[in-house]
């Protein structure tokens, strides 16, 4: 399969750099019947884009969407859904400088070394503005599992830098700018990016997404996983340097006893597994982290080398984020809404359309909800 | 692609059960002409056995590879290498008890929900069992990169429980049956280990696996990144719930003045991204990390159901590890060996088979060596 | 995908050469909960067998199937099925004078082109001993098949040189050697093949499969049609040069008005489409016919090339069938039947389990049924 | 894989409806470095369009393509290429009639029946308009060809109706609006086409394709075999019913002495197999031949159903080819050029660059050449 084109029976093709004429999808095997308008995916994409507060980039696009095909009369015919999005605020001529440089923390380098040939306008492939498409692809993806399966998926910021919530409230999480499930922490937020933007330094993130109504069942072992796959789709996302399921790195200080989600006829009694056992969903909730780096897009000078192995000092005076980790909550819940309605696909074709096997558990408690 | 196989064009099929008459593997496109007898796999499969240290379960397999295919006089054809193993030491008999309940954190459950019939000896198809294939079709892969590109692949045990190393030296960590990395602390691990065994209870770890030598340019940016390949690669080993490149969740509280590895004509300057850039190797070490959980099969009994609803206690008293990580470096050793494989032969398809880019940056210093 | 690897959700990977110790294959996605038992195999591959008229190869094999996983108390349980069979009839010495030498017509040359290795031990890789595996396969296949769908996949010899079936009984090609539709025919052939036999010559065949009772809707458009599909399955059979799909290369000489099969309530008219348009079935007959060369392994000498590049005299020795479309009917059925599996998982992943889609046109006139 | 992109690695993924907004291809794995300019698209789709005489359709399409992505200062990066190109001439009130009938011999019904919902304007996906993007997805993989191996890939009109060619010159057939490859006929096939058209009734026609200068190697044994791949790709073209390599079913009635292609140092005597052995090029012409069906949408009324099951009478009106095989030469020589370029990329991958193995025997006398 193109290393461009994620998904097995939900696939979806990304084509575009940051600053060539356009960026888009291509998502194949949606099921007929899906009604589907072009409107439908301004929500996430104004979610995921920059330039609406100062604590991001302020390249502002209109990240307006043509569905090109696969649509007949407002709903999904079963063919390819191609979807299309200009660049219209591209500024190249930012990046003229360092063309010739490789800046330190980029893929400038690894782009050079593969390929011989880069564009460096925007970053070029390597750009996050290709996420874009993937939060695109995945509007359609959210709608058909809560449709169909009643499936949600939601995300939130659970740590910037140092900072960590102090309380956690569904609610307050698309009420700032930084999805944020702790209210009275954000003008303490708010500060701290004021400061970090002068400083001109960035700083990393940690994201967790949640899919609720998953029924157990879905995930293929044994490399076909559900938590494999979200594995790869999650590190697959820009500056994505770690991902974690349930408790994650947590466990390898755990013990057995604890760490093991007892069962009872009424509910599982907890969730450090994250709703996924031997690849496959429990039917609890599915629960993923990820590590976002600090972004290597500094105004602050650094030594490196140009194309010709001369040592430079690069500073980058684009437009960028002090951190990517605020944008990368509707990224990231793309990614899993992504998966999880491939799964689905793929459950339904091996094992039939109706799951009627019993017994069958509660979820039991959730993240951030009444147990 | 079926689920059972991974990898794009160095592919790895495995099947079988861990109490059916024998496990094997299909690897195939492995290039033509490489040297390869029965003999070569006995050392990675030892390092991955049990029964060699009261640490690990007692269960003794001869694990003695037969090649089937793929190879003549010697040497392999292109064709597809057929592996297969015997199973000689099951004991089906310990799992009657527990074969109509579901053990809390084991895919009891979640395989029952999913395909409603499960082989419930030794865990069937989501045994451990199965990672003996991957560490023996990693054999192949090993020798390949050694031979074709001067690769090695090693790893240790990074931490288990609260206990972390003292002290880092390649040369300690096969001199013990932990894979520790610092020799003076082995009697601690060994009377840990003891005290945990005599309790019941099972505890976590972590393994981190660094490959020296990975040529920059090996990587598929968008979705066959190299990291994200990774990521799917290692999650899917049984009981890992954490993936991590380089600095991994420690990227959350760094800044990025700290993160971005800076670059000079005699090498980086560090390597916090664990030598992967927009999913491209850098030609620096590949570092990655994952977490292992505690084991759930405890003869320490817990609340569950069984196949019909009802609540019942649960005791396993089947062979069990009591920290499933002590054995996992060679598994992850293999995982990293087959996804670096598949992209050396992917990005010769795409790139050609000699990288002559220029400027090409030295690696800098490795993990555990002097700098 | 492997190249060793075909089907997208029922996929079937191979493994062996023709006098390894071993062939053999790994179903994948199947869905759990098929009876399964190992004597299931014996009949279809007893039909595809040499050694049992003195028309076919003279090489005994007991082709008994050892299944490996996958199945639990004689029933699948969603994992791959692993299925094995030894070799113990080979004749390896019968091949050492060609060992050095290519065959014309064979695969010698071109496999040694591309490997520069091959094993020559009766074609290796490229016998068609290899078709026993898809045979096996197909056994679950064609079971699920009828089980779910009352799909039945039968096949016939439709041509050998220049003869051409007198009449059209599906009673009578399971009577005779030759899967010949017209048992008054059956001594003319048995002579035919006789003194083909005697002259030292081989000849070529046509073979035709229909399959009854698929339902319309399967196939996907545009580069997953099911006659796309069955085009590669089919010709990937040793020998195929041609692959028709219905009236196949009669339609360049036809009219549309002779061709366009009509509709009316009470079903179409005819078949000239062979069940499919544009690339999803019609709920008619599936019919597709082969074209097989004849074998290129003749006692009668011709020039060829030696290794080393000059020119040699080469005379096949070993055991070959003096016409491969004799076995080939059990063969192209196979193939048949597990792009109809696979296609019907596909079918059900994304639109369904259960077709309700009106107005529902039967199928009309069937192949050599009463009309 | 994802059922509307092909290849292994070289894909090509294609989108849009007959009367949508727009068609477009995402072209991955394409080598970086490669010159490539929107001009270059515009000979090849020429070849393609409709309009160009009075045989086939008279929809008129200016097939400007737009490159997305993927080329940056004239050369390939190694990224996704998407391509674009806008209808601009779809009268979709000509199929406001057939919108709620079933066009038979058409997609119409078996669309209906997969999915439930259909876009009737123009045949909707199924649509031979499709095809626009695989003609221009393969001028880039014949440029590559070209450049990087030397191989060529021409095709004509072997037969249309009842006529065959009673010369060949391929010098010819670049000057007639039929691809005919014998000047002294095309003032026949003029009349023929004038009378069919008059008489609103259709034709069939057979097309083949040679590609000149394929090096021994290419093709996967066993499911990834160059024919196979050859035979899914030619008949995932619209109207193709049947498919050839080298003789076909010619072979049906050979014997093996006239078959083999005996092999000299100085070359092959003869190219009876079309350049493949064992699902590998032989360093001969690589020949295939297609069957392309007459088309269904005649303005001749026909019996059909409507949505509702009722008996209807249908009239085509909409603008069609009377032989939709005239444009299909250059379809067919995108789907071969794509089809080489992907295995060229897969052998480097297992095989490596540069094919030094020896001995390498000439092609032999090709067809049309002096022998």
């Amino acid at each position: 399969m193109s290393s461009n084109t994620f998904g097995k029976l939900l696939s979806v093709t990304t084509f575009g750099e940051s600053h060539g004429p356009a960026i888009g999808c291509v998502v194949d095997g949606c099921p007929p019947g899906l009604e589907l308008a072009a409107e439908e995916f301004a929500h996430d994409l104004q979610r995921r884009a920059t330039g609406k507060s100062r604590h991001t980039s302020a390249r502002r696009e209109a990240d307006e969407v043509e569905i090109l095909s696969g649509v007949y009369e407002g709903r999904t015919t079963g063919t390819p859904i191609a979807l299309l999005v200009r660049n219209t605020d591209a500024r190249s001529k930012d990046y003229a400088d360092i063309a010739a440089q490789f800046r330190p923390g980029h893929a400038d380098y690894s782009y050079w070394q593969k390929y011989g040939i880069r564009d460096p306008r925007g970053g070029g492939r390597s750009s996050a503005r290709e996420t874009t498409m993937r939060v695109a692809a995945a509007v359609i993806a959210k709608k058909w599992l809560q449709q169909r399966h009643g499936v949600s998926v939601r995300g939130f910021l659970a740590q910037i830098g140092e900072v960590k919530p102090g309380g956690f409230d569904w609610s307050a999480v698309e009420d700032n700018p930084f999805f944020w499930p702790h209210a009275p922490q954000v003008p303490e937020l708010e500060s701290y990016m004021d400061a970090l933007r002068k400083s001109g330094d960035s700083v990393g993130a940690r994201v967790t997404v949640v899919a609720d109504g998953v029924p157990p069942g879905w995930g293929e072992p044994i490399y076909g996983k559900l938590d494999g796959e979200l594995a790869s789709a999650l590190m697959s996302i820009n500056a994505v340097k770690g991902v974690e399921i349930g408790d994650g790195f947590d466990v390898v200080a755990q013990k057995g006893t604890h760490h093991r989600d007892l069962i009872a006829p009424d509910g599982f009694a907890s969730n450090h597994a994250g709703g996924i056992l031997g690849g496959i969903s429990t039917g609890q909730q599915v629960v993923a982290s990820i590590a976002l780096k600090p972004t290597s897009s500094l105004r602050l000078p650094g030594p490196t080398v140009d194309v010709n192995g001369n040592p430079v000092e690069v500073v980058t005076t684009g437009r960028h984020d002090p951190c990517v980790g605020i944008r990368a909550t509707p990224i990231a819940e793309a990614m899993v809404a992504l998966v999880l309605m491939d799964q689905a696909l793929r459950h339904r074709a091996q094992c039939g359309d109706v799951g009627t096997i019993t017994p069958r558990i509660p979820a039991g408690p959730g993240l951030g909800e009444a147990e």
